[in-house]
């Protein structure tokens, strides 16, 4: 449900009005009922919201929910989180994560939470990632934006642009190229993914006038990963992201947040999904943010968290084709 | 006419092709007439070239081409740019720049040169700006990207990403701001443009979370320019340029060159303009490089040269309107 004085709420509730009672997954909410019901009557939305347990049959046509908090939802302020929504929020969290570790769900899809919540709740991960990849033990993910016509993944994610330099390392390279091929191949079922990877320099260093990383760390780290795809590059940052929208590439490796994100957010930017890969778990998210300054007006868009559960159900299922 | 030996003879000629007999403005081509025709009979393109000299009428309906060099047209090869190319190149830019200082013509529009020949003609510019620049004696100039839908200014250009963070300073995010900001009035006739700012980290640093510049060297440059324009930012850079695009500011002002042009070149891949703000002449430019690769094959795009015909035109325009 994510923070629960953000738009999560409201945008749960859009999505199930909206969902199809039918598919091969169905949709449970791991947060708070009564924030739920709350929301929906100050919203003026729909709101058939259900108690559900783990083992429970999940009834399509109803917002089934396992109740991770019992907030004062009365009480609660819209953009204004508080020890208690913050310590809430994480338990949803941890219990995502719980229950698809027990196997008792396939996947999770994550709606916003704010940093400075999470630093209430006692917390000090920059982000949902973080905290996803300690919880589950993995030491090498990596985000991936993605949308119908843009896929791309992030060597770094939220550094200061002065450290950026530094963190792109031969290693770091060859780690983000190597984990976007697997999960291009597995979870997207593309057979031989085509990848491309940015240069970090303005027009890719121009044969070192503009910086020489393209030459001494990039270029080494692409070759190195012949094998896992038809991986090329480094290109020039300026165009690779048009072209790859234009369908040429299945993803862009991108150097660093705003490479990557910029023109990710030009195409997708209602529609876009954030996708933990390298995670033993599914997990995908809205790639927006808790939207404060609008929680509980009504304005907020489900459109993202649409695209993030269709993900979501498309990555658990190649994954259970591959196993089965 | 740019490089002889890329693509500038070619879209020249489709320029001309296109272009409509009457005008405001009309336009002279200085460079090799011999070169035009060469390239017009091999691509099988018309070319009713002239010989045009400073004082003579300019004859609509006709290429009248001030004749700069006398290159040895059958023996040039295509992409590879030697010592007389490049110093036939070089000449190029600076009568065009003599005879716009002497009034003779009005401004002028650049077709793409490359470092590569500009370095065998004996010049260490970067680029054509920087050489425009030392010809012009200006020493603020700065380069704007613009488009129907964006326009970005860049306040470091050709830079290493490395060397970014410290040439993002108070004077020069100022300077940035105050040369958009006339160049919006005067050149583009926007009476109170509307200006956003860039930050420079992920999420503009997220209150220095990831990085101080916005606080330290950003928000202070903004404060600084108030009476020149309705600015504002420093704004998270993953999302200003989508929002500009829509249509809610007149220019975005970005701290470094992927960060500008990887979104305009989403919005404008084949018909983005370049301006060289801060300069005492009229000057734009293609937004595409010599295509080297493609040179002589008859596949280049003239369609970034048109919008640069009709941005100089309109500039000059701008321009007479103020002083009359």
């Amino acid at each position: 449900m994510g923070c629960p004085v953000g738009i999560g709420p409201e945008i749960i509730l859009k999505f199930f009005a909206a969902h199809p009672a039918a598919g091969d997954f169905l949709p449970v909410v791991l947060g708070d009922p009564g924030v739920l019901v709350h929301t929906a009557a100050v919203l003026g939305l729909p709101a058939r919201v259900v108690a559900w347990r783990p083992g429970d049959e999940i009834k399509a046509g109803t917002i089934p929910v396992r109740e991770c908090s019992v907030l004062e939802s009365e009480r609660l302020q819209w953009g204004r989180p508080d020890k208690d929504t913050a310590g809430a929020m994480a338990g949803y969290i941890e219990e995502a994560a719980r229950l698809i570790s027990d196997k008792v769900l396939a996947g999770m899809v994550t709606c916003p939470i704010s940093k400075a919540a999470l630093r209430l709740a006692g917390y000090s991960y920059p982000g949902h990632t973080e905290m996803l990849a300690a919880l589950t033990g993995a030491d090498r993910y990596l985000m991936m934006m993605a949308g119908d016509r843009l896929r791309v993944t992030l060597v770094t994610i939220h550094e200061p642009l002065s450290r950026v330099p530094a963190l792109v390392t031969r290693e770091s390279v060859t780690e983000c190229i190597r984990i976007t091929a697997r999960a291009l191949r597995e979870d997207f079922a593309i057979a031989k993914p085509e990848l491309a990877v940015a240069g970090l320099n303005p027009h890719s260093g121009e044969e070192g006038m503009f910086g020489g990383e393209e030459i001494e760390i990039i270029a080494p780290a692409i070759a190195a990963c012949g094998g896992e795809a038809v991986v090329s590059g480094p290109w020039p940052p300026d165009t690779i992201f048009h072209r790859a929208a234009a369908g040429e590439f299945d993803a862009v490796v991108a150097m660093y947040h705003d490479q990557g994100l910029i023109p990710f957010k030009m195409v997708h930017f209602a529609d876009g999904v954030n996708v933990t890969l390298g995670l033993p778990i599914v997990r995908t998210s809205v790639d927006h943010g808790t939207a404060y300054d609008i929680a509980g007006q009504g304005r907020a868009d489900c459109s993202s968290l649409q695209a993030a559960w269709g993900l979501a159900a498309r990555i658990v299922a190649n994954r259970m084709n591959r196993v089965s």
